[in-house]
């Protein structure tokens, strides 16, 4: 199937310039569009490859008109990412029609559990006593709400997501396959030399519009609730320790590791693999890098940064084991100095 | 619902201090508790904290029985932390009772399985042939028993858990959503620039009192078994490659990962994110921090690190870009050393 | 029960020296094998272990026939290890023969998708509608296939893998259980503050004879398909992006990142713990130790490390200290080597 270029226009805005029948097959990366594909140039620093993209049409900003207009058909618009976006929301809609809503046969729900209207839930979940879910909400296959769970209305539950006893989850969230809210939080009391378990009496509240990835875990907090902001985004294998909170739009990406009683700011963003140690605090607005392991708390916005670069490996092994001796190497630099300071005259 | 002071010190003693009717509605942060919650100071350094919380009652070690005296009711016992514990033990018992064993009509369970007395098996359980649930366990929604697997009694396997064929766990055990107990593990030969795979024919071996995290896998052996220890507690997210042994009483934070092979000791601690690489023994008591890479055997028991400082990006790009030339830096100061060596009397 | 070694021999290949009717109960490490037992001796380095074994057989390569026969039976063939691999394999089916294909009754399959021959279908798993599942697969209890999704023939899906929509998985594949195939990729456009998901237009294909590790997640792509090449041995918790690709027979350990668009050669590894970042390019052949960072793409064939060396903690706050102030320090000695060549003689 096809859309025209002025469906696209028509319904999300922009200035077309073209043909408005052309008939657009597929959204397509720049480098790979073929001439029935629409793709864009989000950034001025992708300009030389309008000559280049085979593309049918492109998105391009105002300041890339002359350029784009050139060699065939565009959609000008301020921010032709932000349209790129939302032109895949209506994409997929157009594609995959919402189907009706359905309870499966199959699906285990007790009979005190609260369900909103125009509710989907899937083969084989279970939606435990007094648990809630709102209106329009999707439970997937094998998914789970908790006794006296809360799912949001328009919350998408994909396959095989588990909702804890007394987790809420906000409106219009999503959740991937094998998201695990809830578990207990790693909390125990030493005692000769064994073990001995805290019950995590708390429990975790997602706000709305958050997205979390496949395989991701948010531990129930001790005492506490643990939370996750409003627009909150996390990528897959994400651990969340117990009482940590994130504050909103803060995003994550994957294997990330939050260790418990954390609390990051908002519009926070954490790289891939990137670790943050129990306790500390982020202020709005940092950046970690990835694989950076935070180790105090950071109070200013800003970029930072702690990884080991990557260097073939007999450099590395070179490197690494004059870092062993780094801190003998600055006495024998501060010997020098003083033994140069004084025998030689200032240069 | 609540419950007085003079309840909670029936059930854990302690000596109480204080009105014995004082109701206690919930177990709370020092930082956060209000006039009817009870909170805890552990140790002598947040006792600044007793004179501004206002938790209604305190538990305290003895040395700081004057300062909390003077501000309400407390409990006075030997190690707060414990007592803590406990009582989220106890009042987690009080808040949900335990409930009646059940085996959901709807788990598959084979004819050649052996439960025990006071089994729970929820909704779409699967429990295979030969395999053997043991008395009081309680086999959650979505779990399956492999075959000839066994779970031992009093063992708690939370949603969705996997426990491979012919692999056993101890009693008193949780195991939360998500956990893969028995895949197989990463076993292949070379051959001609392909991998032939290597069958794993063991199976694991899981001790007493073993807690394990939300999506946390450990891997069937080659050919002996992948051996868990009394005791021991896994957080979420953790790998556990193939042969591994892990000795008792021993905790791993999250996002942890251990490669094949590798022994590690009792009582030992790994912080979140760090890696152990495979075939290297840890002593008893070996502590490795957070993030860190444990690149040899460690004999000696202690702490153990190896993580790149965070800083600001700046800093770190200019201190990065130095440390890939550091071998060449320890070469500049010889130089320096013997050139001054040879010229300038000592100092 | 046992196979004799002329079995095994005559299923197998090799040379054998010795008896051929002795009963073999078990494969065994070296270390700890009996003398029922057969183990395998890879490498001339493990020779000395051959007269302290106490295992009842022997493969060997034809290097080390004199010192094995000494002490007892041996297979004497070019590759013990592929050989071992090999016999792993014929062990595994002689013990665990191959059961009847069955389709549980408590499944979920839509009346719209293809079943092949030979197909087994565990209690309750989910058949999406359109979804093909090849001659001769196995779909593990509680695995969902996705609509319009497609399984290979001879392809295992342990338990509770999901198959995405439209995501097509290959032949002689194996799955491990809470495998997640075609989640969502990480991906939004900001704005004002907040964030704009981009739909995940594409899908996922992976090739023949791939193996993927309990709980690893790949991403479908954003408008192209993240592909997997032939003959990739993913192991556990490995997050894999959108859009990424990778080449034939490359193999990754446990808890790797690769973030979105990357593009791995064939025939590379990747470390365990190891973070690739996005759109990098990664020529055939190149191998990334375990927990290194990979920050620009590598051209050239070889071994890759980034990674701070374990040290006592001690040591390591001393070196890590020096560190931050590593670029600080090659000004001194810049300094000292000025003011040193300005005032002495050559040495």
């Amino acid at each position: 199937m096809s859309r025209s270029l002025g469906d696209i226009v028509g319904a999300l805005g922009g200035e077309l310039v073209g043909n408005a029948s052309l008939q657009i097959h597929r959204l397509a990366p720049l480098a790979t569009a073929r001439a029935d594909e629409l793709s864009f140039v989000a950034q001025a620093r992708y300009a030389a490859q309008i000559q280049t993209t085979a593309a049918g049409a492109l998105i391009i900003p105002a300041g890339l008109r002359d350029a784009a207009m050139s060699r065939g058909a565009c959609i000008v618009c301020d921010d032709p990412y932000l349209y790129f976006a939302r032109l895949t929301q209506w994409w997929k809609a157009q594609h995959e029609p919402a189907e009706a809503p359905r309870v499966d046969p199959s699906a285990s729900i007790h009979p005190s559990a609260l369900i909103g209207d125009r509710v989907s839930i899937g083969p084989f979940a279970v939606v435990g006593p007094g648990a809630r879910i709102g209106d329009g909400a999707r439970i997937g296959p094998h998914s789970i709400v908790g006794r006296d769970a809360a799912v949001g209305e328009e919350t998408l539950l994909h396959a095989r997501v588990n909702i804890g006893d007394r987790c809420v989850v906000g409106q219009r969230c999503i959740l991937h396959p094998g998201v695990v809210i809830g578990a207990d939080g790693f909390g125990f009391a030493p005692h000769q030399g064994e073990w001995v378990k805290i019950e995590q009496l708390g429990a975790v509240r997602i706000g709305n519009d958050v997205e979390i990835g496949a395989n991701t875990c948010i531990d129930r907090g001790a005492l506490d609730d643990t939370v996750i902001g409003n627009g909150v985004k996390l990528d897959n294998l994400i651990q969340i320790g117990h009482n940590v909170r994130i504050g909103d739009h803060t995003a994550m990406a994957g294997c990330v590791g939050v260790a418990g009683t954390a609390t990051i700011g908002a519009h926070c963003s954490v790289g891939g693999g990137a670790i943050v140690l129990g306790h500390l605090m982020l202020a709005d607005r940092v950046n970690i890098s990835a694989a950076t392991v935070v180790t105090r708390s950071i109070h200013q916005p800003g970029l930072y940064t702690g990884m080991f670069p990557i260097d073939d490996n007999a450099a590395w092994e070179k490197n690494a084991a004059s870092l062993k001796q780094l801190g003998r190497l600055r006495e024998r630099v501060r010997a020098l100095e003083q033994r140069v300071e004084n025998n030689l005259p200032k240069s």
